[in-house]
């Protein structure tokens, strides 16, 4: 059955399931001093260079923790409770996970004051807005490696350079792009950036903070000395071990990896394209005249005007496709998105947004399933629209 | 080789890796509604089920995280916040985990009064001194079901109902002590309970934080929506549906399961005590009259006085035998011990402290070579105190 839901999580890569398997069998602790503690501790290690290694970092710049949520958690509340005297006011787009933006919005509580920046018809930031934005009491900028949900990749060196000006820290939720674009922490001009296992094709239960060297981020979960400090609790070293070595794999075989996702995205988008009706969301593929690539690899999104998004992911369900909304995180149930409502989306089509999301197990063949199954979908869609049976 | 170091984790029972099995090739995610998010759903809330029928709650009682740290954390930090009005002092033994304890500290850069309540020289918890100390304004009483340093079991049910009579809520932190004990979350009076997969023979990854029905408690982790919203993150379907299985375990199993650990530990136990030298910690296994087991099932701990506790785990770590000193949770260089302080040993006592923690895999062959391995330390060390030849 055809998978294109890899930003909700998917298959784990095999390298990464055969550097988990002997991890499995022991709950080790790496924290103790005898012969089996060592053992963890080292394999923990190691897969801290794994990951650190993959986005340009040395390895006591990574702390792990289990999800990607947690960790933007920890980037946010951490750092800004840690770093009271810069100042309370936050920066994010408007456009960022809920995992950022409700950390975010929770601080609001105890006196921080976040402010959202609102974002073009493509869902990218604007960089002269973040600009205006910039107080010299700012404290934080948050802003994504790539939008989950329309895959547009964000001018992030270009806002980083304007919050380093103002002597804010930069945070780059990167739990969904780091699998789907190249990334390197000092080309960005990163502070903090966020990982997860799942999103770089590896396991669930792992996720890392790169925290740059010299920058203080406060626990948030308080016990003892895991993480040289920075978050307590039992490493899940088999997960960590396994979210190493999708690092590594991805380290290595980056350029075809992309490439891989690309050729697929780029075939299904086509064909997503010619389905009547439908329009494509998020930043065009191809690149303006000198700039980056506007889209993460791998990534297809769209609307079906006057569908419900639920009720369609559910024919495409039926018909042995996984799609998604965009991150279930946020909402069971489905709502209006607020990432197509912050680009500008009347509500109808905010409730309509579809995501294939590829992955490294992909194949044509796939796309080829996937692209007749939407056709079909859309024909049923169509047909209930004007006043045709119900789908059943 | 003999494994005794269960209190910091250790082998997991083969019918939780059996279960985990079938989810490890896939970081499914359980919010999503395709097919491969229901699958993922259905084996979240099967396990839920299992963890719930484990303490005698309800399935929609149990929230789950990655590890027993964190839910301590939610514990104490999330009904504190959510349960501002009731008042802001917290009483906690004076020998509760370092996550616990770090946690209320945490909240007293808040505003929070967090007060620690004094111990016997068995470690136990002194209910008229939490009498004593309980106020009006008391929000929260925090105390383990059994320390996992010395053993004791902690007098929780009573301790518990002076603090309902106050309108204070109960925190019961059972992440060492489910799987050497019984447990009913109503029979303890608890609001609050706290387990973990490693403390019940299972794996790292998942733990789980039982919130009494109408006990309200503000996410620590804020993202979607996701264990009722009480958790953000997407859950580890395989360590959580791992522990699933080890609780199913251990609620069918527990008499035998007990059983077999006491009988080893009685035998040890009677094997270190005539050690030249030794002194047992802890209370003394034979409960008195009328009252409940003194000990945690499977918990040997004592003294080597004279001796550096972790150059004493060295070498019998080099003698074959895993032991501890306690929670390496809370630091990883030897100090002296918070708990064995507590109860009143002097600091060079404190020092000298060694923990062996019994599992469900332990053979009474293990039990032999450990307590050989034990005799043989102890002598080097005596000689080493009596100015011999350094062990090499």
């Amino acid at each position: 059955m055809p998978f294109f839901d890899h930003i909700n999580g998917g298959p784990v890569v095999p390298e990464a399931l055969s550097a988990m398997a002997p991890w499995l069998a022991s709950a080790a602790n790496p924290q103790v001093p005898h012969a089996a503690g060592r053992r963890a501790h080292m394999a923990l290690e190691a897969a801290r260079a794994q990951v650190a290694a993959l986005i340009g970092a040395r390895p006591e710049e990574v702390v792990f923790g289990a999800t990607g949520t947690e960790v933007n958690n920890l980037a946010v509340k951490g750092y800004l409770k840690a770093n009271v005297r810069k100042g309370r006011h936050v920066l994010l787009s408007a456009v960022e996970h809920p995992s950022v933006e409700r950390a975010c919005r929770r601080m609001a509580a105890d006196g921080w004051r976040p402010e959202a920046v609102t974002v073009d018809t493509h869902g990218r930031a604007v960089p002269d807005a973040f600009e205006k934005a910039l107080t010299d009491e700012t404290a934080l900028v948050c802003l994504q490696l790539a939008n989950p949900e329309v895959g547009t990749v964000q001018p992030v060196a270009e806002v980083a350079a304007l919050a380093r000006s103002k002597g804010a820290a930069v945070l780059v939720d990167a739990v969904f792009a780091a699998g789907h674009l190249g990334l390197d922490v000092a080309a960005l001009g990163a502070d903090l950036v966020t990982l997860s296992g799942p999103g770089i094709w590896g396991p669930a239960g792992a996720a890392a903070l790169y925290v740059r060297r010299g920058v203080r981020v406060q626990p948030e979960i308080d016990g003892g000395v895991e993480e040289a400090g920075r978050r307590g609790g039992q490493v899940n070293v088999a997960a960590v071990v396994g979210m190493g070595a999708a690092a590594e794999r991805l380290t290595k075989g980056r350029p075809a990896h992309l490439g891989h996702l690309e050729v697929l995205a780029r075939d299904l988008r086509a064909r997503v394209a010619a389905l009547p009706g439908v329009r494509l969301t998020g930043a065009p593929p191809e690149p303006a005249p000198g700039q980056a690539p506007g889209r993460a690899a791998g990534h297809v999104s769209f609307l079906v005007p006057g569908a419900d998004g639920e009720s369609f992911l559910e024919l495409l369900d039926r018909a042995g496709v996984a799609a998604s909304s965009g991150s279930f995180c946020g909402a069971k149930a489905m709502k209006a998105s607020p990432v197509l409502t912050a680009m500008g989306y009347a509500p109808e089509d905010a409730l309509a947004g579809v995501v294939l999301s590829l992955g490294p197990q992909n194949t044509a063949a796939e796309v080829d399933q996937c692209a007749r199954a939407l056709r079909e979908c859309i024909e049923r869609v169509r047909g209930v629209l004007k006043g045709g049976p119900r789908p059943g």
